[in-house]
């Protein structure tokens, strides 16, 4: 795998936590790519920056004022040259409001080389379903 | 954009679907990848197309067993050279069981080009929730 790259995903997962924490919409989308797309909990589709800046400073400012989320990397692979794949489990502190609570969600991204800066080109992000069931229900 | 690699999203996408509509667990994991990773819509993370191959089989064994499921491409783009990220709306219609009624979800796929020819890298499938939020959740 490109050290450089591997790297660049650390540091990636490391600043996405941190614009989170500070509620910085803009800060959060930087490390992404101008047309990256994006797939919330909600089954909801985005696509590019700039919208990624604006729904992030929405939930920051509302229904996730004052949260906290820590990530923990939990896979990374090269899918291609210039291509890598991290998982990352999310763990949302929500202090107050219709979301109080915790909250554990899986996300996966596709971390693209671009003019020699690595960036994120697809997010997608699922909340983990408490509880056991009869199957693993793919 | 490659147009065998164009092609190829659309055959495998429609394979899927005709897969899952015969409910045949190692059909729907043939076009995935050897060392494929995929979350679910319960956020649960698995590897390997074999895992993938099982896990579906349990599903249509259970509670999606009579089920037809419909995929709708709402998004395709090339990522680096031998890599496709094609998005695909699902709607799924379950006869019977707990889950009866119909479930809409998007799911994220990563299709690359391996020793010439499109395998399933990664896949993300998120449940579409129904109903109107104040802000767009993230």
């Amino acid at each position: 795998m490109d050290p450089q790259g591997e790297r660049s995903v650390s540091e990636i997962i490391s600043e996405l936590e941190k614009a989170w924490n500070v509620a910085d919409g803009a800060a959060f989308a930087r490390n992404f790519a101008e047309d990256a797309d994006f797939v919330n909990i909600r089954g909801e589709y985005f696509r590019t920056r700039g919208a990624i800046a604006r729904g992030h400073q929405g939930i920051f400012d509302t229904i996730y004022k004052g949260s906290n989320v820590q990530y923990q990397r939990i896979g990374l692979r090269a899918l291609v040259t210039g291509g890598l794949l991290p998982h990352v489990k999310s763990t949302l502190k929500v202090p107050s409001g219709p979301l109080a609570g915790e909250h554990n969600s899986v996300f996966t991204m596709v971390v693209v080389e671009f003019q020699g800066s690595w960036r994120i080109a697809a997010f997608h992000n699922t909340l983990v379903v408490k509880g056991p069931t009869a199957v693993s229900t793919l």
